[in-house]
């Protein structure tokens, strides 16, 4: 409604400028893991009703296709195997198993500064996903992605405040044996942050391999048990109610590496879930306690991932979509079961069906990630990167999503009450006494770093001040930051000790 | 995590396209008013403690520069003139205030079917503010707005599902003079739309006229009078906490011509009210609540809304900032507001900073769009087509804020939780005994229109289709959409009659 402010005096531009310094941790607006929950899509009873109908298909439907050890696992610790070969859980069962699981995980980074505590509703914000296309945003061109791609992601990733984690976002498909693909992709990975890395192993052989790199990254078993900053994003059932048997496997053998696991129940609400909201909650969640039960059964406390983790779909073509007001309320509802349940929960967020970095995505991007937040969403997977429906993964969106996750963090934080900031002293005093305005006061100029998130990319310049610059590009300036990072020494890198020893044991593909 | 389905087979894609017809009122998915407040950013003792600083705000340090007008109204219902010139309003005065406003408004369009009931916590979203510019998007370039794109909003504004109401939402600068630039902008939105139109006046000796023109547009005093299509939005304070004394005495002359007014109170938090988020809220609250007891002194339960407005400020410019997470805290707080007092209610929502509809416009107007209305904001004003933190209006971005705003008001909508949405009989169907999967059952195809909102710009392909489709590209979309829309013959345009009358005795300077 009003035209921005003519400029300052220079005594006022000297002191905001004095406080334009890069921020201490004390001040800095928004962090990993700030606490959310004030929004709630479900009412108490509609939570207890989709818990009492998860544990009823648990009890009446179970489910297919566990491992044989699975099927030992858990039928030692009382599921029932029908004659259909399905493992079937008592609500008695259920509530046993979730008695036992573990809750206050901390996941942890290779660097503890980057430790991320789950508790509670506290909310991060990073990558995930299995994009097989690199997305070229001056080309408007979708290309093979590879595991120099992957590992620039994680350069990236490891120096934007606002990305927490870096599971793995793409796939190497430069690297056609899976084995090799399976360790290139940790080594990538780990080489590009110190922040907790996700990964998959195609394949429950890969597993032994997988750990002895980490052991090596870690600097022995020890160390990597201590604090595995690796987790294992763990596929572990095929929607709907089936257990995915070699996943499980690969999960098992993760389990006693010591590497959390990521309980991922990936359904598709109106193929692989009930198309209603609710009802691909319902059966998310008892896929999920179904985890709960197979890990806590097979080692109590195992750090773990409650991943009910529904997507949407366009019933019109039966494609995939994420960028959907839909999927925002199934990652958002899932929120509020894993607060129910106490546990360490995740789902996805952030994603875009536009194949660019346009409004679409956008608003898409940011419909769901700030809506996973205010839920109280611990771990939002494919928060930033990602479009097409997942099959492509950007770093120029990448980078900007840092600015809009920056935005939803501020939302998340919310807002404060107290004497201060109700701020009636200092209206008195700029109304009654004052110079008629709050520009200058102390109290602005005191919280102008600790309030307000301000974006890096993104461009709050009048249109005078947009033309005298050029007008400047939002995604030509995104590429221009990519390449410093790039550009610049990495700070995760291995020593080059750990290096070499890494690569005579391994074939590691990326350049030394 | 998952690729695309393949392609379905012919029969089900028969039934699906005979499900992609047109949709009927009954099985929209979406709709305007539908109920929002499930996110609540304050607890019932913040909303109690930002009430009672209000009062005390209102009691201590009161109003300056009320006209002579206002000041005999309110100190005839109670108000104290101190000898500083400011009005001050007790607590009880307030309170006995708010027991006679106006509850339960319905908003009329000049066509009843666009009538928009802003009882309790319904959510509507339309355009509103007043640029000065309008966005070339293929020239990425700005230029002084007219009338004619004015008119054109309206137009477009009228056939968008999503856009509820129009707002004047920039200014005709090509129409020098201020009298007739007012009568022009009602009469170009008028006649570009039978929805709800609110407008305001440069000076108070314009309404009579602008009466006159309401008058023939409706047929007679009468007929406007039983269903104002147009309200006044009006900045009747200039905070903080002093009044606007001309729009004041242009609120007096709306309501004796029977004219809702929007009680606007546009406050920038770091500027013109407190930089806190609470601290705004309250002056906005307080600066309102005078409006309330002016409204209501001159003419009890006159319709009003609570215009609680109050704007962000980047303090490292002191340019005004419209699209960020304190702006979206600032609106979805406002609206929390409301409810505690149970008075329609209006805030900014929807608007960017950026210059152009890129990915950052995207995010802003999201972010924004979907916290008003998940907090139940009744009016969500500047929700479309706004850039340049208000200085600029675009018609492709109004046009994709049709699918953005499609996409919050399914958010808003929520998550239906009953046996059928739940699923639970469908899931032991499918898994015991079916296919496997969903995509065929009848609850799925049966609910495939009323529980899922489809993007009409937005693109969902496949990297492949796209490809194919030559890489369709939103903004070249939303551009040949605007043209179609513009080509077509408009719905609203007076008869000619009526038309004829009005240009008889107005000077109006769109073409017959």
């Amino acid at each position: 409604m009003t035209a921005p402010l003519s400029r300052r005096s220079g005594g006022r531009a000297a002191r905001v400028a004095s406080r334009a310094a890069a921020l201490s941790d004390d001040i800095r607006p928004v962090r990993p893991g700030m606490t959310g929950g004030k929004f709630r899509p479900l009412t108490d009873a509609q939570v207890d009703r989709i818990h009492a109908t998860a544990l009823l298909a648990l009890d009446e439907i179970g489910l297919a296709d566990a491992p044989t050890s699975g099927i030992e696992i858990m039928t030692a610790a009382g599921a029932r195997l029908g004659d259909d070969g399905r493992l079937r859980f008592s609500p008695a069962l259920v509530e046993d198993m979730l008695a036992k699981a573990c809750r206050d995980l901390t996941l942890c980074g290779r660097d503890p500064r980057f430790d991320m505590d789950l508790s509670g509703q506290r909310v991060h914000y990073g990558t995930a996903g299995a994009a097989v296309h690199m997305v070229d945003v001056a080309g408007r061109a979708y290309r093979e992605s590879t595991v120099q791609d992957l590992h620039d992601a994680a350069r990236i990733a490891h120096v934007l405040d606002n990305i927490h984690f870096l599971q793995r976002p793409m796939v190497a498909r430069d690297i056609t044996d899976n084995r090799e693909m399976d360790l290139n992709t940790i080594y990538a990975c780990c080489a590009g942050t110190t922040k907790h890395v996700g990964t998959s192993f195609s394949d429950p052989s890969h597993v032994a391999e997988g750990l002895e790199l980490l052991h090596l990254i870690a600097g022995g078993e020890d160390a990597w048990r201590a604090r595995p900053f690796v987790s294992n994003s763990n596929c572990f059932v095929v929607p709907p109610m089936k257990f995915a048997t070699e996943s499980c496997e690969t999960m098992e053998s993760c389990i006693r590496g010591g590497m959390p696991v990521l309980l991922l129940s990936a359904g598709m609400a109106g193929a692989t879930a009930p198309s209603t909201i609710a009802g691909a909650i319902v059966q998310a969640v008892a896929e999920c306690l179904a985890g709960v039960v197979y890990v806590n059964a097979m080692k109590p406390g195992h750090p773990a991932i409650f991943g009910t983790w529904p997507f949407g779909l366009d019933l019109r073509s039966g494609a995939m979509t994420v960028g959907s007001g839909e999927q925002a309320l199934l990652s958002s509802g899932c929120a509020q079961m894993h607060a129910f349940y106490g546990l360490p929960g995740g789902a996805t967020g952030g994603a875009s069906d536009s194949k660019l970095p346009d409004m679409q995505a956008g608003w898409e991007q940011m419909c769901t990630n700030v809506m996973a937040g205010l839920s109280g969403l611990n771990m939002v997977y494919e928060a930033a990167g990602m479009h097409a429906s997942l099959l492509g993964f950007c770093h120029e969106s990448l980078i900007l999503g840092d600015d809009l996750i920056g935005q939803a963090l501020r939302c998340v934080r919310g807002i404060e009450v107290d004497d201060e900031t109700l701020a009636l002293e200092q209206m008195r005093d700029v109304c009654l006494n004052g110079p008629g305005h709050y520009l200058g006061t102390d109290a602005t100029l005191g919280r102008m770093q600790r309030d307000h998130v301000y974006p890096k990319l993104g461009n709050r310049s009048s249109p005078k001040e947009w033309e005298e610059k050029e007008k400047p590009d939002l995604l030509v300036n995104a590429t221009a930051r990519k390449d410093a990072i790039l550009n610049s020494r990495s700070a995760a890198r291995f020593d080059p000790a750990t290096d070499a020893a890494i690569r005579a044991r391994f074939n590691i593909h990326l350049p030394a």
